[in-house]
């Protein structure tokens, strides 16, 4: 049995995001020399998600737009106030609720050394609370 | 290490639906030989989720006007409308938002060879862009 | 390849209650002596979820109020009836929604004999039909 884990930074740029990152997962599934087995990606954060959903940029503003008005910005959230551990006013609730229904990772499997996805099924780190830099964990077992 | 990885297919019929595949999960785990680990359930698909929940009509019924609450259909996204790579009007892009809150994917333990189920839980191929022809992975390592 | 799958019970107070569990799992890693590999937290119930966010009372019911005004209690379920299998009237719609968009399980990796996980990251368990007696399984491989 083959464990390998890396980690890879995505800098995001804006208050919201979603960052294609399936290239990145398959050179790490590519390096791993994994025949058979299945990879596991992973955020590292609580205002940040992973989603494997088409990429399109029609349907990114549909997602960003779809979470806004889930989770709008002007309720009067509790989490938007001091706190004495931070020193500051925490001011990304809608972040937190965001990856609550987005999730924190994907899951693909590997077959034959290749990382086997459906026709239209990209991943995406989704970015909540940006801009920011971010760590991605990626493991692949076999 | 063992790793076996095997698919099927689910026709839907209807626009949105809840398919019962615990049974052929369970069947594939009894195949695989597996006695101690987990099997992981994935869809190909990116406007259809699997979920995890009891099976009851009434709760089919109330999960699908729920998601239909959520994310209306007649709202203007941006993914209704023309795609030259596709040819043809994307007409789906409730299906693409249910799925991102959904997730695609589920896991069980598997304990003598047997899947481990809480009482209530059955493992659901949640169509959101039905009719279709879909194809589920299904992997069981141990 | 090591695989050590163990349970633990969680008694709910609180018809919704957020559970913090981080400590159990790590110590689940530190015991089953793996190295390098995945820890799997799975609910084996269908009005409850597992979640990773940061551990904050204010985010706590911040969470919980989201999730109240996306599955009101008074809306008309139709699994608010009366279940024959049940002999009795159900009365948790409402949990069984909350649990299809907040997932039933969640994953960290071990590295040399620890979870690995990001600053702000803790587990919860998500009570969605409490007060109960709650069961979760934890499966670590490696």
């Amino acid at each position: 049995m083959t464990v390998k884990t890396m980690s890879f930074q995505v800098l995001t740029e804006r208050y919201n995001q979603f960052v294609l990152i399936t290239d990145r997962v398959e050179r790490a599934v590519a390096e791993s020399g994994v025949k058979d087995g299945m990879v596991t990606v992973l955020s590292m954060h609580t205002t940040t998600g992973i989603a494997v959903n088409e990429s399109l940029e029609c349907l990114e503003s549909d997602l960003e737009q779809f979470l806004a008005r889930l989770v709008p910005e002007d309720r009067p959230y509790a989490h938007a106030r001091m706190l004495k551990d931070y020193g500051s006013t925490a001011g990304n609730p809608t972040g937190h609720l965001k990856s609550h229904i987005t999730g924190n990772h994907c899951h693909f499997f590997i077959e034959n050394g290749k990382m086997v996805r459906g026709g239209a099924q990209d991943i995406y780190f989704c970015e909540f609370d940006g801009p920011s830099q971010r760590t991605i964990r990626v493991q692949i077992v076999g």
